[in-house]
């Protein structure tokens, strides 16, 4: 139906490096694949809101980003319509891990969600904000 | 009931001036009241995601800081607890503007909504998101 | 592109009238046309939660519906793929009233969002939720 | 910190006779302990929308109920602030079935996310909508 090839970890590492802010921030996409993905960042004082955490903005950004890179190992490029989530933690520690997985891929529109972790120092992970959102494939 | 001081606009620039990805994206608050307030960024390459568009956690954080200080002006310090956003356009232009408003301030949580604009080089302003914050205040 | 017709005043009372819980909970169509359209439902004790509040589910019921025939007056007939609400107050009153208006109505996706209010026995009108749902056009 | 009572599944089937809509729709409590409740629902033709599908209200009655027992099994009483779901799928089946897991429980809210899944005739279960609910505890 389409030709909107699937992307796989390999295409996606490429494909990351080629958005500002991924690049800015230093997301790494770490694992790809059967509607699947999972990011990284480090701790950054840059990308704080005022109280010190992680901004609302950046856990969106590894949020959005986990569900569409999750979707583009099915279906290719993919544009976000909606996005929600919930910020269950103060989101602080050495390191984030966001993990998406596809919950439905339609011709239409697809469905993700994805889980932000924290690690803190000592190496333990602590579940801090969930997301899902909604696409449409691009066709790209 | 609370002894937290709603924050006005002098109060809400120097808050914003606190927040890492606030200054990092040059976030300027122009104006803030009575459950509003007004926030602008310039386009800037570094903030975009793989198709050249302001990133969804851009978008998200914009509407998101410009939900929190329009409940600022109203409680003091809040925490987002929830955030949700359509995506109704790709966001492109030469400015931002997000505009924040409270829709209501209980003691235990406050909702509030925002709109995102692009103005075009032209001139020409146009909504390109929607999104809305519910937070709790944090008593500072 | 589409041959769906949008659906006037006359013709969402009808499809109104074809739609179970729409029946069985006595929504009624009052006002339609431009992207636009309001809803009524009486108090019934059928119809409420554990606490005697009307149940989230009419709640969105009522929000989702406004936004279906706000954009059916668009586009004709859609299809929810998300639905968000905020619960502002204890929905309680004699009458509700739920008013929605399309944001944008795209080829592929339509963006609605409701505002519920609950009038009580004295006439005094207040805002109780407020909800938006994202639509596919089923081209019918 | 609360005196409030975590609700066990009796007590739950108890509450849930209580509610106008429960009632109607004839949900039925099937299992509830340490933050997780599974709902039931038979097929009713009174509860569908237009094309002859399950009413959105009627998903998001049950979403939002599966959320609300689960989060009750830890906290007791609970009243939604926000509700969000996706629609995956056309919500037919002979029962519906869903399942809420409650994802953190504050003192000062508690989110909670559930699964719909329909069954049909010849058994086959199939997952139609996830969604999720904020809620504050309300100590009853």
């Amino acid at each position: 139906m389409t030709s909107s090839p699937a992307l796989d970890l390999q295409k996606l590492v490429a494909l990351n490096a080629t958005a500002g802010l991924n690049r800015l921030a230093g997301f790494e996409v770490v694992a790809a694949g059967d509607g699947n993905a999972e990011l990284r960042m480090q701790w950054n004082d840059d990308f704080t809101q005022y109280a010190g955490y992680l901004h609302a903005g950046m856990i969106a950004a590894l949020l959005d980003t986990a569900c569409g890179f999750a979707a583009a190992t099915l279906v290719g490029g993919v544009m976000a319509s909606h996005f929600s989530m919930n910020c269950l933690k103060p989101a602080v520690g050495r390191i984030f891990v966001a993990k998406g997985t596809t919950l439905r891929a339609g011709r239409k529109q697809i469905f993700a969600r994805a889980e932000l972790f924290a690690e803190s120092e000592a190496g333990e992970r602590s579940l801090v904000a969930t997301g899902e959102t909604l696409m449409v494939p691009t066709g790209a």
